[in-house]
Formats: C-alpha cells, structure tokens, sequence
C-alpha cells in the first residue's frame, strides 16, 4: 500500500554545523535502510528547496507513522501524507 | 530528468457521462502510450479525489509541457508541477 | 486501519430537488450498508454546512478509495482524506 | 453532544527533552481520565504529524473550553473544534 | 450556550429578481422569529458584503443545525460557525 | 457605531508565568472599563484558542483604534477588525 | 471617517456587451456623484484586473453600506472594506 | 521601468473551439506586435497550465494597464502583476 | 504614477522599548519629508493593526523602491506594493 | 530550458550587520559568475521586498538545484521554482 510524503526540513537558529552534518549522516543510513527493505520506494529532492517527496510501500497507518516519525530529523520537519490507491490507467 | 506532477479533473457539468467514457477510453491510451515510451514513469489515484500524482521522465521542459498538453481532458485538468532533482539519500 | 474523511456536497444548479432526494435515499442505503458492515465507523454532520466528517475502517487504500468513490453522490463531493494511526494516549 | 478537535502540537525550541518526556506523561494521564469519564469519546494520532484529531462528548461549550485550556501541553497546541450534530444517514 | 456564525449569500445568475425578493420576505419572517424566541440574539449586516454575522443561543449543536439549515436561503449560504465560551473578563 | 473584533494572542516564549499573569490582571480591567462604559458590548472566548470575539460600540474610527491599541496585551495581539452595519432582518 | 475599499467585478458569462455598457455609464455617473459630495476621495484602477481601491469618507458604517450597496454594479463586486484611523506621521 | 505578469487564461464552458482558435490568432499577433515595439520583453508558457510568465517595458501604470487590458483574451485572463527595480547583483 | 502599499511592523521580542521609540521619531521625520516632498500622498493607520495603508507618487519603480527601503523600519516591514492606474470613473 | 525562481530572504534576528553585508558581497559575485556564464539570465528587485525573481538557463533539474542551493544565502530563502516552456506566441 503506497503513501506519497513530501517533507519540509526547519532547522532551529541555533543549531551548530556540526549538528547538522551529524543528522546528515544519520538520515542517509535511515533512508537507506528503508529503501533497501524496500519500504521506502523512491526520495527525491525538490528543486530549491530543503524537501523531499518520497513514496512508502507499507502495511498500514501505524507502520507508516513509525517510519515517519523514526526519522532522525523528525522533529525540524513537516510533513505531509496522500494515501494512493492503483490508477486504472496504469499498467504496472 | 523527472518532474512530478499532480492533476485534478474537473468536468463540466453539460458533459455526458456517454462523452467522459469515451474521454477516460482516450486517457487510459495516452497514458499507457506514455507507460510504455517510459516517459511516464509512475501514476497513481489520489484516494477520495478525481486526481493524480504521476512521474514523468523527460528532455526537458518543451518535452514535458507537450505531453502535458496532450492529455485528451487537458483542458479539464488542473495541474501543477514540481521539478525533481537526486536526492543524495536514494541509493538508485 | 483508520481514516478520516471530510466530505463536503455542492450540487450543480440545475438538479432538481426530486434528483436530490433520490440522492439522498440512495446515500442513506448506502451509508447504511458501510455502517453494518463495520467499514463506516462514525458519520457526523458538520453544523451549518452541507458536509459531514465520518471514519473508515478499511484493510488498504485501494477499498478506502472505492468506498468513497462508490458513494452515489461522489461526482458532487469535495473530499480530503487523512490517515490516522493508533494514538499512545488512546485506551482502547 | 459531539465536537471534533484537531490538535497540532508545536514545542519551543528551548524546551528539554526531560520536559519533554514530562509533559507526555501529563498528557496521557489527563487524556485516560477524559477517556474513563467518557469525555473524550476518540483520540487518533495524524500519520506524519505531531497532532491529534479527537472527539469530545460534553455537555456545553465551556465544558469543552475546560476540557482542552486543560490539556498539560495546551499553551504549545493550536487548535480547531468543528461542532458536530446527528448525520441523518447515521444508524447509531 | 453561544455561537457566533457568519453567513455569506451567493445567489446563482438564474434565479429573477422576483425570486430574490420572495427570499428575502421569507428571511425576514424567519429571522424576526428565532429572534423573538430569544434563539439569535443578533444579527448585524458585513459592511460591503451580502453577508451577515450572528449570534445563536442554543440548548446544543443539533437545535444550532436545525436553525441553521431552516433558513430560506440556506442551500445559498456558506456559513461558518464558532463556538463561544465565557469570557473571564465578561462582566455579564 | 458597531465593530466585530478577533483577537489572538500569542505570548514570546521568553514571558514569564508571573508577567503573563499581571497582563491578565490588567486586561480584566482594561476589558470591565469598556464594558461599564458600554463601549464593548460583549467579549466572548473562542473554544480552545487563547483567542476572543468582542464587539465595540465607537463614535468612529479613530476611537476604534485608540481603545484596541491601548489592551496592555495589544503588542501580543494579531486584531482582525469587521465593521458591522443594521442588518434589514434585525428587529432591534 | 475613511474607510479603504478593494472592489473586484466579475460579470456573469451570459452578460451582453451592450448591457456591461449600460452598467458602465451608470457606474460613472454613481462614482461621479459620490465624488462631487465627497464622499468618495479617491478611485484607482489596479493595474491588469478589473478592480479598483477607492477610499471614502462616511460619518458611520450604515452610511458606507448604503453606498458600497448603492453601486450598480454591486451584485457583480466582491468589495472588502479596511476602516482606517489618522496616522501619527501623516501631516495632514 | 519593468513588471513581470502572470496571466492565467480560463475560457467559459460554451466558448466554440472555433472562437477559441479566434482569439489564439488575435493573442499571437498582439503579443507580436508588443515585442516587436520591445513593450514586451518576453513571454513564456508556465509548464502544464494555460498560462504565461511575461515582462514589460514600459513608461508608466497607466501604458501597463493600457497594454494588459487591450489584450483580446484579457476578459478571460486573470493577471497578478509585480513590479520590478534593478537588483543590485544584476550586471546588464 | 501612484503605488498603493501596505506595510506591517513586526519587531522583534528582543528590541527594547527605547529602541522601538528611536525608530517610530525616525519614521515620523522619513514620512513627514516623504509627504512635504509630495512623494507620499496619503499614510493611514489601519485600525486595530501595527500597519498602514500608504500611497505614492514616483516617476518609476527604482524611485519607488529606494523609498520603501529607506524607511527606518524597513527590516521590520512586511510590504505589499499594488500598481495603480487612473480609473475612467474618477473625476480628477 | 529556462526557469524562474522567485527567492525571499529572512535574516534570522541575531546575524549581525557585518555578517549580512559579508553574505550580499558573496551574493554578488556568486551572481555575477552566474550571469556571466549564461547560467542566469535575469534578476531583478521585487520593489518593496527584500526578493528577487530571477531565471535560469540550465541543463536540467539537477544542475538548477546546485546553482540555487550553492547561493551563499541559500540557508535564510524561501525559494518557489517554476518550469518554462516556449510559449507559441514568443517570436524570439
């Protein structure tokens, strides 16, 4: 079952470089383990902006609300979830 | 390059439903036609809505807004557009 | 799996009021049939406005989007759906 | 009689994660017992969002007043109530 | 328990003057009733705008949708409503 | 002459309990003044918002503004104004 | 007393020519007067719309409807009204 | 002195493709017209919309509006404007 | 050729009091030169907002900028600028 | 292929004057390069508003993200980024 998120990243005034780069890192691991277990379909960044869409393949509500809110940098982002049904037209 | 776009259809309410059959036979062999050129990567229903998010694999700009503008209800949809880059997080 | 789903009713101009009562029986039966079934949980009116909140329970998106999609009056309902997850402060 | 209410929860910056924690226990505290009482009827986290839509069963509009500037983390909530009413297509 | 609404008025391009006219007799009866019934105790016109604001006193949300969707010009109106507590700092 | 006023308040994250207290203190009065001078004819709490609704009675507008941006809280205030004229329906 | 309006027209698609005419002349001849009384000080063309900002100057808001209410064109405007107070640094 | 338009064209339901292909030819000659006296600088299709980004050279407020509203589709245009000054980073 | 603008004032939590006043002796004298000069026309208070409504008159958009950002308060300013046109119907 | 980006800068309130003027000597030159290379086409000044709309000529979605997200400000903007086509009626 797909859900298409689009996440918006704020980081606080105060947070240092280094901070930064270490979520950096850890996002990076996150994400790739989510894709690698195929949870996690595509993430890519919209242009100009600290955001991704990315789109999740998973079994209901509360795992999706896991993945999401098990984000390293969940607390400094908004998001936003479309639940996605099959579209007729497509010919996956 | 991909760009993501979301339409919402919106018919007008003299249209018959003899005429948005025929427009939905059109759509589904447009969107197929894009399918399988993979210039249409991905497409998906909205859940609740006449609409949806699709992912389109293109050139450039002209290329997208020539496909974009063929959609047989064009002129019933209302489409924005977001223009994607890697995001350095996708291991694809 | 829960979501909840604002819908709100605009009928064209020109339906006459005997095609919106037929509507409305319809809507009624079918709402009814969603309710016995356990896949309609709750159904609310929203005071002042031709609209209602209501809560689905569903196994995946796909039969969320053709419950709604199926409602007799979906050509003339405006609605947003937003997936909820189990809440830690919840008891049930 | 029923009100729905959407509660989005927004931290300062400078809050502890001790305080954190602190206010959460508060907050399920204070939401069991509106639950044992029969006030609040439903609580359900947003997927992807730190906030809640709930449902609230009181007798008045001060009642309903007290029940949310009541809330541990009320100063840090922004919230919206939409007063429900009985949905003719309702079976309960 | 109080509630103010604001009801703004859009009359399709079809309906004649006439039509109008007999609306806002029957308006008016309407709401010189619920205000001898001591149910709205205002109602004021928007400066500029077909539109007014006023103020429901109500036993519950039910009677409140009940007024509301009794008005002549009710499948005309967009209303919004908010809920009304006591103030602390009213000295009534 | 007859105003509709919203007020939101919104406190820095620096205030203390004690500064926010004494604003409280020096509102109450402020807020009975005008009442007892009939100059605010009501003030209503806006359910689960440090928000209200008042209603001003002023010779003009000048006066408007000189009592809304003399609140001990106005620097903290976000003030929406509506100004309000006989309604036909009104039998006051 | 002045208030600022916002005034949009939109006319209805079944409008003739000849009768947008007619509501033109009667628009200058109205605007005029309310210029000649100053009532109405000043009346600008937004550039690129078919709008205009015009300012008045009434001695109470029943007086500003019954102007703003007056226009021919009044069931085609959407008009909103910001009151507006002297301005310690006007020099006027 | 330059300004950057936005035009969103939306044309009624019962508008004939002949008449549409009407103003299409008017529209391509007038904006011809246009660059060619370089009052417009450039204009460019928004992606997926019925719609244009363009630039203006012009004297004054009034050659604008004389230029936007001349348009032959301008009754069907909606058109926000934004005026433009010499940016200090620029090198032409 | 006359500009409309609305600016709002929002200081920042950590200016002082004396600060603040500093600024609004600096605004009076930038406005009252602006206003002598015949480069501001009208400044008005918006009734119960820390912003104004003022017009323009420039001979280009460079002019009309170098004056918005030379205001005192320009760093604390949210502006919006709309071009005005003469209007066929005012009689000036 | 051409885009137009719409960027607004917002200082946080602790970055101190020097800090701001070394930020717009980076600024300039980063944008110089820009245009120099035919990367940027345009910028200008959106009067009254610390914002620029500028636009771009690129080879695709990625190089566009690293030009905006190599800005020395790109940390303090709020970038919207639209896709231009040619538009049939240009005569460049």
């Amino acid at each position: 079952m797909l859900f298409l998120a689009r996440m918006d990243v704020t980081f606080p005034e105060s947070m240092t470089d280094e901070t930064k780069a270490d979520f950096q890192v850890k996002e990076k691991e996150y994400s790739g383990n989510l894709q690698r277990e195929g949870r996690m379909r595509d993430i890519w960044r919209v242009v100009g902006e600290y955001a991704n869409y990315s789109v999740y393949d998973v079994a209901d509500n509360d795992e999706l609300h896991a993945i999401l809110s098990g984000f390293p940098m969940y607390p400094y982002m908004d998001i936003t979830v479309t639940p996605l049904a099959k579209h007729p037209n497509s010919i996956k």
